[in-house]
């Protein structure tokens, strides 16, 4: 099923995409929903994130192809930073450069994982039952901001300007991440197009690991990290789309 | 006033601290909240944490003295991290070692800065009216994972286990950060008692600044650093107390 958050008519709901309807939902995506008996045309409401996450760990290096191009080790443990809710954007709204930062604007194409129970100390094999579906993620990133000041790298801060948190545009459920790839179309030309297979640490494996360090709970978003192809958006308006086979296209506009 | 949340009889509520009672309150603690008209004994409540953020950014090298004990140099921006909402801890309650991590676990005592509106792109005279009140922060920290790989700082993660985010007891309104000192006592000694003056990045430019990278929102607490003075609790229990005066005590127990 492909779950969607969406307004229409300037009420908030959720439900299932069926072709170019959503047969909209009552009660909680994750703890327990049914149709609600409406449907709406997606011509008529406008998507949201699929879902809000409280937090969104974002992973670095974890894809072979990308940590041997860049001649980075195979990490021992998962990497990663956080993404701050404030730069959350959904499927079709547009990516601004901060008016702080004119150095390159960086798309990243990613799966991510969306959480769907409290997941606290699980083992790999309980994981799979602690993951709600799988979205996509582009992990907007202020490329300059980095490494700039030489005595703390500022990953949060790159990573987390309005509008670089952008996921979606629904989450899919009963997707088998390691049959998929990720593809990334930049102004009509394609960028990434690689397999989930090569990722590092695979969902179950990462989701174990993540729930050592912290709660993880209900719509919580684990951005899985990029691999090669990654690139900066330079026209003065670019769109950049993220395709996940199963799950659909999170497109959106960046403009300088 | 000093504001709290609390527990009570399975309830949660609000209110301003007078004594040994609590003022309940309804409305909205940030848009306008007036007395309910009924008290209770801090004796027969819970305190929660003060408010709820969306986000605790955490600063990095912001006092002039641990700068120098450490020979950093004076960063030219705020360097910051986020800890993860799962982590936040109220005054009272139990910092826990993580089940998988048996390296030393540092206090740091910290003023907290707490958002009262929605803050973006504000100047250092404006940002003085988005900030609601000030707490008390132990920004616990898990030293050894932070640089245990040499290709990516784990800041993120070092400072994010569950109960490592702890704030509180309230939140003081109308205090001048820049005549307090932070004081932290581990086990009855005492380990920190600096200035806030030696701030780096004072609240108003502080504010002003990380509102040109996201949004804050009503309830976010900005930890403002720590200076000298910090160290591990190794004790199998240990008592940890953050004071700032014209706030009040953050007392939690660590226990490994």
């Amino acid at each position: 099923m492909l779950w969607v958050r969406f307004e229409h008519a300037g009420e908030t709901g959720f439900g299932v995409l069926e072709g170019d309807e959503i047969v909209v939902h009552a009660g909680d995506m994750f703890a327990g929903a049914s149709p609600s008996g409406s449907t709406i045309s997606t011509s008529d409401a406008k998507l949201l994130v699929p879902c809000l996450p409280s937090k969104m760990p974002g992973l670095w290096n974890n894809f072979h192809a990308l940590a041997a191009k860049l001649e980075n080790p195979i990490p021992e443990e998962p990497l990663y930073f956080l993404k701050s809710p404030s730069s959350f954007l959904a499927h079709g709204e547009t990516i601004k450069r901060p008016a702080s930062y004119d150095g390159p604007v960086v798309f990243e194409g990613e799966l991510g994982i969306v959480i769907g129970k409290v997941t606290k100390e699980v083992t790999p094999q309980q994981a799979d039952e602690h993951i709600f579906g799988y979205t996509c993620v582009n992990d907007v990133t202020a490329a300059a901001i980095l490494n700039r000041d030489p005595t703390f790298p500022q990953w949060a801060r790159a990573k987390s300007f309005d509008t670089f948190g952008v996921f979606g545009p629904c989450i899919a459920t009963g997707l088998r991440p390691e049959e998929v790839s990720v593809r990334t179309v930049l102004n009509g030309t394609e960028r990434q197009n690689y397999p989930v297979s090569d990722m590092i640490f695979q969902p179950a494996r990462l989701i174990s690991l993540l729930s050592r360090d912290m709660t993880l709970v209900p719509g919580d978003v684990i951005a899985c990290g990029t691999s090669v192809g990654v690139g900066s958006m330079k026209e003065p308006e670019n769109t950049i789309e993220v395709t996940i086979d199963g799950i659909g296209t999170l497109s959106n506009t960046f403009v300088q």
